[in-house]
């Protein structure tokens, strides 16, 4: 008999069988013959996850394939590929990252920035601030040019602190979701490539409700997540990386200081080289490529309408009921309606009874904005009328 | 209307409704009417992911839930009382990380370490060499204690060599992948407490399918994986950090250089704080839990018995076949099963038979053992005598 085997029977035989399994035995709420807690069914109107569609979640329940089985390899190349449509991109580096959106901004900033780097950050909400937080982690001098959330950048603005920072990389955002703004991107590459810098953009929140051409607009490296307009699972992040970018990541001097975000790995894992770097976390990128061919089928420009319907409609409904906008007017986002919290109305207590006894979620306020707005969500497959109706009928009910 | 969606609808009406979804639809071997690519049943004895139990992939595919849903942190509570009960340690900081193991080896360095800090790595195969990798990308000043890989560590030439280096932490790999060894760790953290030092473990292949101490061993913390022994998806890493580690992590006088795998922040969400970091990964968490409750019902010791059953059935099989081990005599991990390609057989075209004509997934060899070794995993809910003999027959069948 193996030593070690021998070994490890000493260890596992001190309990008797009859005690571990007690003592193992989830304890928390969990009844020793259920399987697991109990889903509940819910609207899921926050600002993400929204609901899955059944087909992403068939495909979660697919049995296991290998990380380099050729299935799965195929069904890898078929995520890029439809990511690059969806990013509206032609971009090689395409891929989903291994975690969920904020992933793909540390992603982003660890391979492309180099300690001492200069930085521009637009910050007008929770996720340009995060960005200051990553870039300085990654030993860049961050600057950041900030205005009021809620409120968009004016593109001149933008390129006027450029002229005076100099930065290697230029990031903002394009769907703020602390504040449901949505920022002009057109324009606005150009002007940074003449002052030698690249253009970052988190597309967390747009990415699959509404247009995000990266090639058109020129972005030269964009992030996004899974479980917003893509109506997938979160734990993914999908990201593409255009030529200057790549360029950039390859001439590098520093190594990059983030092993298990380092690109210049993982696109040899993506890429037909195959090299091992993680293991692919294998059920999400079924749950990706569901995801993808759902929109694929209804296509984007129906997509991005039926995003427009629901959010125009919910719009509508709730301005008599006296919830405002707090995003800059002629700038609402679609796909997540920030409208402040009317005078005498307790937020936990609307978003408790709308949870409870309607079955629907919506968002509270984050940062600035934490007990002053709701955040309602009408992402990729709740973005429809009749969830709106659902909706503003709870909400009527809840608020009268 | 919003000036806003003015601009959207220029933008998304640019191609016709018929063009869009054709040039979007899937090509790359997906029919148009397919759901997804079809997903074959495989028997999966690699390295991991190995097949998941029918319990888990039910999991996988229930509704969303938001990740601050009441229902969902209750869930989130059971995974930390479970892991705690699988990882046998009182840690208050157990928790799962939103990545793969790597993301898990990663998230304790990040954390524990700080740029100029001395570490010491044990290097007996790749995933040892890979923490040497992160380590550095850390700023640390890397020492490693080299053997052959397949060979196993001395627990007295560990000291002897903490003695020389005086780290602040010591690493090893508990069970490695890719040589099937499997190190003892009984009486190595007590001697490097004693010279200030951490004792740090890779958990990702043992954790699950062999006993893993925490505790008792007096590991200061330690990382797994889901997709090895625990039979879920790939996707997340659970972690255990000790008092001396999050003392150190709180001790520390840098900022984490990783955002997304700051612990500081991600304790706050999964303790009672729940505060907002990253969206957790819905249904990875779904997963993980039902995985956790099937080994509760099992209970460990049946579990570790059954994982060693399986181990001496194959052995028993494979050396009559003149499959010898490659890894030390004596310290052969039950879970994983490196053996050596006999002389005259060609690697792929063996695998590659098993793969087509028996659904059987084998691993090949990674690193020094490229092309040299056959992986042969046994893991969680493959750990069976039935799993072993219908992998024999193939096996048979293609070396005759």
């Amino acid at each position: 008999m193996d030593k070690y085997v021998e070994v490890l029977s000493t260890y596992s035989y001190e309990h008797s069988r009859r005690e571990v399994p007690r003592a193992f035995l989830p304890e928390v709420g969990l009844g020793r013959d259920t399987r697991m807690i109990s889903i509940p069914e819910r609207l899921l109107l926050g600002p993400g996850p929204g609901n899955a569609p059944p087909e992403v979640l068939e495909a979660m329940g697919k049995p296991m394939l290998g990380h380099l089985d050729p299935v799965f390899l195929q069904l890898m190349d078929g995520v890029r590929d439809k990511l690059r449509k969806l990013f509206q991109t032609q971009n090689e580096m395409t891929l989903a990252m291994s975690g969920t959106g904020s992933a793909g901004m540390e992603t982003l900033f660890v391979n492309l920035v180099e300690p001492g780097d200069k930085v521009l950050i637009c910050v007008n909400g929770v996720f340009g601030t995060r960005m200051t937080d990553v870039a300085a982690r990654c030993g860049t001098e961050v600057h950041k040019l900030e205005i009021p959330w809620g409120q968009v950048f004016e593109v001149d603005a933008i390129v006027e602190e450029a002229k005076k920072v100099k930065p290697v990389l230029t990031a903002l955002v394009h769907a703020e979701t602390s504040t449901g703004a949505g920022q002009l991107l057109e324009g606005l590459a150009q002007p940074l490539h003449e002052l030698g810098s690249m253009l970052v953009v988190d597309c967390v929140t747009s990415l699959g409700g509404m247009p995000v051409k990266i090639d058109e607009w020129e972005i030269d490296a964009a992030y996004s997540g899974t479980q917003k307009c893509l109506s997938c699972s979160p734990g993914l992040s999908p990201v593409t990386l255009g030529a200057r970018a790549v360029e950039r990541m390859e001439q590098r001097k520093s190594k990059v200081q983030s092993w298990y975000l380092d690109l210049n790995m993982i696109r040899n894992y993506w890429g037909q080289e195959r090299f091992y770097h993680h293991t692919a976390p294998i059920h999400m990128l079924y749950g990706l490529d569901a995801a993808l061919d759902v929109i694929g089928r209804e296509g984007l420009d129906a997509r991005f309408a039926r995003h427009r319907e629901a959010h125009e409609t919910l719009k509508a409904a709730l301005e008599p009921m006296g919830l405002q906008y707090v995003s800059q007017e002629g700038y609402h986002l679609p796909m997540l309606n920030a409208v402040s919290i009317p005078e005498g109305m307790e937020d936990a207590a609307v978003r408790g009874r709308l949870l409870n006894e309607f079955g629907i979620e919506i968002g509270g306020g984050l940062g600035a904005f934490k007990g002053k707005a709701w955040r309602i969500g009408l992402m990729g497959y709740n973005a429809r009328t009749d969830v709106v109706e659902r909706l503003v009928d709870a909400l009527k009910q809840v608020l009268a």
